[in-house]
């Protein structure tokens, strides 16, 4: 099974890979390393989730969110390299959660990005990770996340 | 024309590269890699553009402010290589808006980086990018840009 | 000396290196680069560093703080590689600090970070560096530092 049976498999779809939202592109390739853009919870050119986490959006809402996140990212990385199996691993995300006040459980967040990266990629898809509290987003996204993967040779 | 003269046609000038605020170093090359410190627009020693963007500032001057930091990662790549043209292609950039509260617009902020990379760098130019809201930046800069670029060998 | 040693000759301990608040892994080895995930100013399982700098937090704290989250850097960089001397030279860190409203010395929390790590490995310590603050951090740390270094071949 591949990557992207896996990610049907486990009752998700890879999304169209989103636009970039200005004059950017969404992943570089330099050497074996991929970064994209950061990527914010759009499916089919709509946000799906918006506003701070623990305010106008619950933990759960924002797991979700981190989880499109990294389904976006994926997308943009199978665009740029035409095949999800030619990550041989994922190095680094970082997460960004649009934090109410007081709210510090960026890790549940984040979590949504990570176990899903290890159900897809297994011990490939285990990564490094920071995870902070902001207090904006673009266009109000309550996450934004962004990749950094190795790629094979 | 070399991008140095690309920036002179464009109407804008290399500033000195700012020294950091503290103790580290402006830029670092690894393999074929340079990441830049994060930048915050100084142009010969003074602030040019602080404060909360949507606030105290303008999205027009916030995008200004993107501008400078962008040219302060440019010069002290250029301090570091010793030539703009030893660049193969900017890689990455992280956009941190010092942001007002409920302002989302760090998109078009960041577009100030975004455009003039391109306009300077063409296809070479083209870059992922991550643009997030903070609510606190040093010395209460408005914007503050780190930038990875790929190196010629 | 080996830098281990330069370490508590400066009086310091490396701690038992975190374990991750979550399903992602403490440093990823790609290349020659080694990425930490972001690390807060945990110390035998406990958070010695709470809340906001310059609010429940002085700067001073800050700046212990940011000593703390390098030390845990090293920490899992050590477990990964199995010493700190097969480190070429620190490349990056990122350090968010937890900020009170109109904080703005981030760049001196952060040089709690940089000091120790030229303290530590003289020239090959000398990183490039940004420091952003951010709203909230996650279990309320004071700090969160990331590092990126370059493994000797």
């Amino acid at each position: 099974m591949n990557y992207e049976e896996k990610i049907k498999e486990l009752g998700y779809e890879l999304p169209v890979a989103p636009k970039p939202l200005a004059s950017y592109i969404p992943a570089v390739v330099t050497g074996n390393l991929i970064f994209t853009a950061g990527q914010v919870p759009i499916v089919n050119g709509e946000l799906k989730y918006s506003g701070k986490v623990c305010d106008e959006k619950t933990i759960e809402d924002g797991i979700r969110a981190a989880r499109v996140c990294v389904l976006n990212c994926l997308s943009v990385i199978k665009n740029e390299l035409g095949s999800l199996d030619k990550i041989k691993r994922i190095v680094k995300i970082t997460v960004f959660v649009n934090s109410a006040e007081q709210f510090t459980d960026q890790a549940k967040v984040a979590n949504g990005a990570s176990d899903l990266l290890v159900e897809i990629f297994g011990e490939n898809g285990k990564h490094a990770r920071s995870a902070v509290g902001v207090s904006e987003l673009p266009i109000n996204s309550a996450v934004e996340i962004e990749m950094i993967a190795e790629i094979k040779q």
